[in-house]
């Protein structure tokens, strides 16, 4: 009745997880130490040091949250956050939304800067928001992974210094696939996760927090609401004292640990050149097949791209297809953009030929058994042309 | 300089993480489908299967926290407490001091019924709290883990729902090591961790929540502060609507799975046996090398014998030899009981003589190096005489 584990092989080509390294997979099943013995101590220490690499920042509190990238999300929001507290939240998708939910269940006061899904928040709107405000921090998704939209960063940063605010950006799915340069854009607070270009399980959260935003934290009149993601006990944890807060998920530091030991070796440059150019192929594939493509042009994710379903196509069925015939998976759309729009993420280990070209083949493949009219190698000749200049 | 992991070969006798089973290693290493797979909601479905099992409950709702133990702690905690709410909270050690903590950030008045440290919370002063409050909840600790003290149960649920109230428990230690029985003892909300009796690592928090429970949390007046552990939410995912919340830890789920797999198949009675008379055996071992036990007389956790630090003996140095000479971990004790006590885990996998026998001849050994005239084999002897029952 209960059978051993003997998933399918699937290609992981939607938002997250993504497909993980080998070498992942191989830290994974590494025996455990205590989570206070020296050796571990160690590896959390390198840890933060390969994560200010990849976040390039040079804050101490640079850490793991014990969680998704939700988590993460609520660990930032709630360490700064009291009652009546106003925070400007940009959205334009499901995890902006998310944000804001978060700030209204700690009592906070969300001031939502709007775009329609698919478009990029203007530094206007936030420049507004912030001038008829008292806003305590700005917080902003990087690459809004609903929508496959990049969100320009440059220039926020300075204008929410100016107004004494905090900048708070979700780079869940940026990490490590384009560049989100913390201390560069003065970004304060910046959370992540591992399954995306990090090519890692899902389970913890990648996590910096500036020495300015720490002054504000430690002013705070009330307690963090949350005893688990309280940011100034996890200090004392990651911090030199090494007290014990909660058991640190072991295999799930191993497992980053590798995998931002991956990236160092190949190095961060070549890293997002290869998902610029795979996300440029990915687009121009779809474009061959006749696909739209949804997100605001120029403003595309690398690592995630956004198609509209064709009229006549049942997302359902499409994706079904893709599953059980070729063990595909890419993703469909979330709330408002259900039934609307695929997602195809080509994170990290997937940017390369071997994932990207089969996932472009079956998408093809499936449009003509519906009855499209597509000439076979359309999909993978677009996007080998591309693909050339790596 | 970022080294390859290495870590060296570690007896986990201390309080958890425990060592992990080689299956669940090797179920670590499985390639992930996504979150959203059917592959993958067929492994959820089994793995609540198999928690109802070990919790011996029928509630539908059985599931796994995102996180450690301390997650599951706070998940139930905030899911019931609103401002204002007075919840009992038995103390008797540090992990019910967490508890207080977790309410007073909740809003809600904490009323503490206390025992020093190595004691158990007698029925009576339970029921003194019920009498005197309005409390909408009471929750203690089973397997108090900072002291090895295991608390009764039983009679306490017929109480807290003579006065209308929830009981919670927290089972992070005693799950998989002795009976829990959930619906037995009419408890409403039971959480545990993965990284002791389960043998599992640590990042999970198995989760059973009662239908009387539902009714109170679905009466709420004010939202639950956290997002992530909002249990409504995660109801969602985890029913049969398979609504997106946050990202599932696949890899996670995939080891519960495979270490529940391997309680059932040995099956929970003789796993239960093998906890009790391993614990007897270490007490009468500990007893022979002329130490003293620090739980209260036949209150003793079966998975966690917690003894007195001889005079004489400094805890630091004892443990490091431990660690270093004999690659053996076993913990110290925490806040008030620092110095004071040591805490040697004997969990699941770790029951076995393979692994007990080499951690009391070990303790002998360091004993006897700093001076303590103890015959050689003295620890194994008496552990042997008691472990003949199994």
């Amino acid at each position: 009745m209960y059978e051993e584990l003997k998933p399918p092989s699937r290609l992981l080509m939607g938002p997250g997880p993504s497909n993980v390294h080998p070498r992942v997979l191989k830290a994974m099943a590494t025996p455990l130490v205590g989570h206070l013995d020296p050796y571990f101590l160690e590896v959390l220490e390198r840890t933060s040091d390969l994560l200010r690499m990849v976040f390039d920042t040079k804050n101490e509190f640079t850490i793991a949250i014990s969680g998704t990238g939700s988590a993460g999300m609520e660990a930032c929001l709630c360490s700064i956050t009291e009652p009546g507290d106003e925070i400007i939240v940009g959205v334009k998708g499901t995890f902006g939304e998310r944000m804001v939910d978060i700030v209204r269940r700690l009592g906070g006061k969300p001031i939502i800067v709007e775009q329609e899904p698919g478009k990029i928040i203007e530094p206007d709107q936030i420049k507004r928001a912030l001038d008829e405000s008292n806003a305590k921090a700005v917080a902003i998704v990087h690459a809004e992974t609903s929508t496959g939209v990049l969100q320009p960063l440059d220039g926020i940063g300075d204008m929410v210094r100016k107004h004494g605010a905090l900048f708070i950006v979700d780079t869940v799915t940026s990490l490590g696939g384009a560049p989100v340069n913390v201390d560069e854009r003065k970004i304060d607070i910046c959370y992540s996760g591992t399954q995306k270009c990090l090519n890692c399980p899902p389970g913890l959260s990648p996590l910096t927090i500036s020495e300015r935003a720490w002054t504000i934290i430690e002013e705070r009149k009330t307690p963090i609401t949350s005893w688990y993601l309280d940011v100034t006990m996890l200090k004392r944890y990651w911090g030199k004292e090494r007290w014990y807060h909660h058991t640190a998920p072991v295999s799930m530091i191993y497992a980053l640990y590798e995998a931002l030991r991956i990236i160092e070796e190949e190095g961060l440059e070549s890293r997002f050149e290869k998902h610029k150019v795979t996300g440029e192929a990915v687009r121009e594939s779809m474009k061959a097949l006749g696909l739209d493509l949804f997100a605001q042009e120029g403003y595309e994710t690398p690592m995630l791209t956004s198609v509209k379903i064709p009229d006549g196509i049942d997302d359902r069925t499409f994706r079904k297809t893709l599953l059980t015939k070729h063990n595909l998976e890419i993703a469909g759309g979330l709330d408002v953009l259900k039934g609307k729009i695929w997602r195809i993420g080509h994170m990290g280990y997937g940017t390369q030929p071997a994932f990207v070209l089969p996932t472009l083949t079956a998408i093809e493949k499936t449009l003509r058994d519906l009855g499209r009219d597509i000439e076979p190698g359309t999909a993978a000749s677009a996007a080998l042309q591309v693909l050339e200049k790596l």
